[in-house]
């Protein structure tokens, strides 16, 4: 692979997607490629002050729309400061989360319209990534894993099954309902299996 | 003045909008009304939080759309947990700035689409003043003025002569603009001179 390029790695919570971001940077940059590993909510200075609002106090602290705003503003920051300028330089971009877990926690678990959380992103944001890694589990095994691993948002976790199943059916579906930009990729193997599947899709 | 009302304060830097609002409320409630007052960026927890991430460090910490949502975002907590809820029970709410804020230092003076902007808070916020005053200077009295009175918001004066006269533009065009929910009140007189025009304004 040769050239600038952004992905981003998806899923629902302890599905494995950081552990594979890293993986899949590191792959990368042993072939020789400039690789940029990331994460969102975060990224930037700004963005970790943002998140820090976002992931800590009651899971009711915010509305459902001050929280997709607050996740694309942070967003919007680094897009701006870090991402755009990886690309601008030739570099490949591993992130962690983006615009889809904001479809997916704030649009389908939260109930706010798709249309307007991704013309949201269109004005405000306006990048997509090239390619967006689904790393599928069933939600009750994700939250397992979760809670196993201490996860600190805990915020989030603290919501509900009925939500993280909404969750779920969103990232369940996204490959199939966007399949130029997104692929599934099955997480419930070992960590192994699943970067080897991660490296087939690319 | 019965029944529930929405009325915004708008208006540059140094305009005495803040002082207006609290003498407004006091006049509604020395009327026997329930007022109540409150400002953005600010009025709740959730949103003081993020007016603090706003109103610190450098004037480019922000880009213009990572401003505009953070406001959006506060306003919506705002809206939310304070505004409607009193307007619900019947009381007046007096708002010392609200949207037309955002559209004149976000929108006028950093740049983004004014019809962007109000998109945006038709679908996030989706609540329009019923009346907003407009305190009207030229932005060299304001500015004069808010230094004298050493503003907080030492962030937005820091950004220059130019964004100030984009902002003022959009304030003193904007009751012309929209003659049925704003009215333009003449801020250069005294204190009393300008509770007065305010009053005749209702």
């Amino acid at each position: 692979m040769t050239g600038a390029r952004f992905i981003t790695l998806e899923g629902g919570e302890g599905s494995g997607k950081s552990t594979q971001a890293r993986r899949l940077a590191e792959h990368l940059r042993a072939g020789g490629v400039e690789a940029v590993l990331t994460r969102e909510p975060g990224g930037t200075e700004g963005a970790e002050a943002i998140r820090s609002l976002l992931v800590t106090g009651n899971p009711d602290r915010w509305t459902p729309w001050s929280e997709a705003l607050l996740m694309t503003a942070a967003r919007a920051d680094h897009v701006h400061r870090v991402i755009r300028p990886a690309l601008a330089r030739g570099a490949v971009v591993v992130c962690d989360r983006f615009v889809d877990s904001t479809r997916a926690y704030q649009g389908a678990g939260r109930g706010l319209p798709d249309a307007a959380l991704t013309a949201l992103h269109d004005q405000a944001v306006g990048l997509w990534p090239d390619l967006t890694l689904v790393l599928l589990l069933d939600a009750e095994q994700g939250l397992a894993r979760a809670a196993m691993r201490g996860a600190a948002e805990a915020r989030f976790e603290a919501i509900g099954g009925a939500f993280h199943a909404r969750v779920q059916q969103f990232f369940s579906e996204l490959p199939g309902r966007e399949p130029q930009r997104c692929r599934a990729i099955d997480a419930t193997g070992s960590e192994d299996d699943v970067a080897a599947a991660i490296l087939a899709a690319l």
